[in-house]
């Protein structure tokens, strides 16, 4: 691994490297946010010209018996992407809306538990919708405080776990340093004392082979923007286990939970299955936009976007180690490639200018997040070797070069 | 008015006429469901690929600088049709969402209080979210029962009122029968109590003058995707008036709510102001499509939208007096022009048979609601007298030869 050309072979023994075609390429710049807004597959494009011109303008109101069951059926092609049956998901609102859905009928499910179990790095609105339901309803939440670089462990849950507890609550990869945690295990420790676990997919989906249904998972939810492709805002997906579905009650009784919809029947009667779990009229141009990245996603296989993932990010790794770290620059991700989601977190305390320099300059596009967090993404279908290479050395610029005092100062967001 | 020549007069003479080649028409169908889903803005098309194309696959993570407060520049665009200062609307979620997110924000605002108000006849999802609510904070619903052709009036709410209310809401316009409540002097009959009042403006909003400022209102919500053109299941918006805005507390922390979104801080912290509202990220390809249809509704003024909306219903309204009472259909909207909105409710046994044949045969689009309603909507800036007249007689048709025989089994949907 002494030039680029290393990374050129890699790329071309790369059996993924034809979808890197099927994404709109608008320019040279090298997009390692995937795991903040995904790229666009040229598909999308036709699907919401198609949503737009022929089924809301020559369709009309009539394209809703096409458009009633759409975010079903989205969720059923998404499903076997986290090991669900196509009953157990839909697409509905956000993912703040979905975890706020979810986790109120998780504590409106046990009244005599009173505690709900998170982990104080977990994502921001995962954390505040969690606070919020638990100051409504006089429960406490009880917060792990977690290694950055391990996540979650089973064994950190199974120590806070007792019979006080309805629902703990975690994030499969962390947002901020990438670390994944072990589905299975954390699952079980959760359950093994009663509680309900509900997990937040975001960061996982689409880069992580996720088994809900092998691992006894009761709630999930996760957006589609990121390694799904689906869009900016693309509605989110959620997951309740088959067996929960009709002893669930969520607070948001909308119409499109309702049992008989179109009735408009007087009494609230919640739909038997995952039905029950939407609320309102989904918005229909960005559901149809996210339909070809999350098939795409389906086509290339989990497996193998996995296995590149893991390439990838090691790869990253490597070149951080020989060319960023006698800078001082510090992984802020495991080398653990099993406990490691698809983004890689590098630290310095310059973070927040090395970035926008490279944004403004350096023709690579990261993300940053206080204090000191550069969050490099592979988004497999994508990311190319040499892409890596080259904004490894970019950063080498960027640092060696303390580029940071030439930024700007554009923003940074998911 | 003997002939078809009355209504081609009446077109000819329509100051709003050149607005309907704004519009996409893929064929002669007769639209009337505009207030179910309005029809598509020409400007949409390209509103919707610049965004694809040019925001997504292009800016990619960095359109966020622009999108980002999106939501609130469309609800400030907004704002002047319903009454409000561009500080007090926003874009957000679904209309069922929202108005879970104000109703609980107005009951929990008044602990003490423990009836919530609403008309049996209001909209489903309406009385879903309130039963919802009231039963988890044990509260009762209080229902008036209203004359569908008066639908609520201010002496009717004001027999329920007192101080044990915390929360009355309705509907401006009802969705069946088309009735248009006086906003000032119910909103009076609320407030006089101390409650809070909550209007649901979907049927209302872009059909019918609103002044929410001038009445005072405390808080409203609604959907864009009727006589807004804003594109299926486009996002809601919601109102709240600014001096309630740093009182109230919706029960969904988001992260789109806090006070500093990107600071990821451990502790909630709400916005000041309207952003308190918001929860997750926003389906931006449908908020960026929603916003042809609401400009233009500001363009035409929705003084002249009102004025053409009145003629255009009392026209419909003595043709069926003349060609459809003849032959058993009833009227089920009200003839107060004052105290009706823009589409008009006739009665029929066979009415769901008669709405099929319209659709699948006679070149009309008109919806129905169970048990025998057919609803027919003037959109006034594209629906034609013209439209009218054909479709009054193709009605006719339908009735006197009983075509509901003939007809189909499409759905009819909102």
């Amino acid at each position: 691994m002494t030039d680029r050309a290393t990374a050129e072979a890699l790329d071309r023994s790369d059996l993924l490297g034809p979808f890197r075609d099927r994404f709109v390429r608008a320019d040279d710049r090298i997009y390692l946010d995937g795991n903040s807004l995904g790229r666009l597959p040229s598909a999308a494009i036709d699907a919401a010209a198609r949503t737009v011109t022929d089924e809301w303008g020559r369709g009309l109101v009539e394209s809703w018996s096409h458009w009633i069951d759409l975010p079903r059926r989205v969720g059923a092609s998404l499903a076997p992407l986290i090991g669900a049956a196509s009953d157990e998901v839909t697409l509905a609102d956000s993912t703040s809306v979905n975890l706020y859905k979810l986790a109120a009928a998780a504590l409106d499910a046990f009244p005599n538990r009173s505690v709900v179990v998170t982990d104080s790095d977990n994502f921001p609105t995962d954390r505040y919708v969690l606070e919020g339901l638990a100051a409504s309803r006089g429960k406490e939440v009880r917060y792990i405080d977690t290694d950055p670089l391990l996540g979650v462990t089973a064994d950190a849950v199974a120590e806070v776990m007792n019979g006080d507890v309805a629902l703990a609550s975690f994030s499969l990869v962390s947002y901020r340093s990438g670390s994944l945690a072990d589905l299975a295990a954390v699952t079980d420790a959760v359950r093994s004392s009663g509680a309900l676990v509900l997990w937040d997919l975001s960061h996982a989906v689409g880069a992580v082979p996720i088994d809900l249904g092998g691992a006894g998972v009761d709630l999930a939810a996760g957006c589609t923007y990121k390694y799904l492709n689906g869009g900016p805002g693309a509605p989110a997906f959620l997951y309740v286990r088959r067996a929960l579905q009709g002893a669930l009650h969520q607070p948001i009784r909308g119409w499109f939970g309702h049992a008989d919809q179109f009735a408009f029947s007087r009494d609230w009667r919640p739909a038997p299955g995952i039905e029950r779990f939407l609320v309102g009229t989904p918005p229909i141009l960005s559901v149809a936009a996210a339909v070809p990245g999350i098939e795409m996603v389906g086509e290339a296989g989990i497996d193998s976007i996995r296995a590149k993932s893991v390439r990838a990010t090691s790869f990253l790794i490597d070149l951080h180690d020989r060319r960023l770290a006698p800078l001082g620059v510090r992984l802020g991700s495991s080398r653990d490639a099993d406990r490691r989601g698809s983004h890689v977190a590098l630290e310095h305390r310059e973070g927040l200018g090395i970035t926008r320099w490279l944004r403004s300059a350096g023709g690579v596009v990261a993300d940053f997040r206080a204090p000191e967090t550069i969050r490099l993404a592979v988004a497999p279908l994508y990311t190319t070797f040499g892409e890596i290479w080259d904004a490894v050395e970019a950063m080498h610029e960027a640092v060696s070069g303390e580029r940071w005092r030439d930024a700007g100062s554009a923003g940074t967001v998911t």
